[in-house]
């Protein structure tokens, strides 16, 4: 995978941060955005979409902060862990509040099963992530 | 400015959040994340750019929560407190790193001056909406 | 305003691009992005939400690559007039779909009235920007 | 992985496009906007970083423009092939620009290498969809 072979890449030593944990939360933040965007749209198309407008609003949410958290996580030039960690611990509740939310609808609405269980992934990878810094 | 007809637009009960504040923020996001684009790009051009190398990432960072942010504030559906204040931690976490360091360069650098003022701004936005949840 | 400070703050020439229209257009895309955002939001807390999945999905895609390209603006170095006309040739038709859809609940929907008006600016700017280059 | 179970889960007809090509340009589009942020900055921190400006400016743009088409083809609900075509050839053109600028640079960096390859899958899976649409 291209952010695995990145992170070996980097040109300059990349601070205290434990690599593999570090792969595994880039992967997660990228998977974990498409798919709350991809569940906030299926949402859009159920038939009783005005049941799921929270559900929506979690899902766009935790997609905006996702990519924000990946792209950061992408960068090591200027290794800041105060920003990392607040950036993490934001991530990781957004995930926590998507994956709540979507979990409530996992049984009728399969795409929230998957974003759910993307959105455990993620904030598992970034919990994982702040316990090391 | 269209983003607080937006607010007053909203057809629903907002939450306890507060309007004028909130609106103030929403402006100090979006103003800051292009002012953090602007700059990196800037730095880019500087003859000196190995000197700015630090200031550049962290422009990039901050753009990243500030759009992320300036996006979440943009929802009221489903408001959910606890994560609107890790976000807006996380933002003005970012804020004062990169007004921390954008001020470091801005007797040298026009662009870091205007951009270390931008995330002042949007720093003390979302602590003044923090302090109001 | 930061955007036009931030333009006269380049330190480098900054290739044939017309910086009024340029201006005009960073602001315009960071603006409709935002009423977009806010948009999909109010039309989610819409009571007769399921009448206004398509405006919700036009407004997310218009807000997404409104900031690429408010971003894309806001950058001068290694300027490729190739590839701004791509992104304002893709941010004008979104501008377009969404101000054509939004136009469609404005007397209804105040916040679909402000998102269409911000999203014929952008449309506008967009244009005004690739005839000059 | 997500993305291609998120797609079998979208409730609704998908219209015209082409489901493995659709999955094949999402999965695309975000790994090349991951690879084009590190790649910029393991740019930034190369000690020849001034002579890699237009390169770090290049994956920055591209970078955008992948998330905000990764996000359009995540989402379904009121397919709009103008739109999407729009947006596949902002892409394409985006990554088009960034593989040719990292593969100027791909003997020297490993990052560039790696970017450049994902700059090309990315602008062929968008051509593909484009000639399916």
């Amino acid at each position: 995978m291209a952010h695995t072979q990145m992170l070996e890449a980097y040109p300059k030593d990349m601070g205290g941060i434990e690599r593999d944990k570090l792969a595994k939360c880039i992967a997660a933040c990228f998977e974990c955005a498409q798919a709350c965007t991809a569940c906030a749209d299926a949402c859009l198309s159920e038939d009783k979409v005005a049941d799921l407008t929270k559900c929506i609003r979690t899902d766009l949410d935790c997609a905006d902060i996702c990519i924000a958290t990946g792209n950061a996580l992408s960068r090591h030039t200027g290794y800041d862990a105060n920003l990392t960690r607040a950036l993490l611990e934001a991530c990781a509740t957004a995930c926590r509040a998507c994956g709540d939310e979507c979990a409530q609808h996992a049984q009728m609405h399969e795409h929230c099963r998957i974003c759910a269980d993307a959105c455990r992934r993620c904030e598992e990878a970034c919990r994982a992530l702040i316990a090391g810094l």
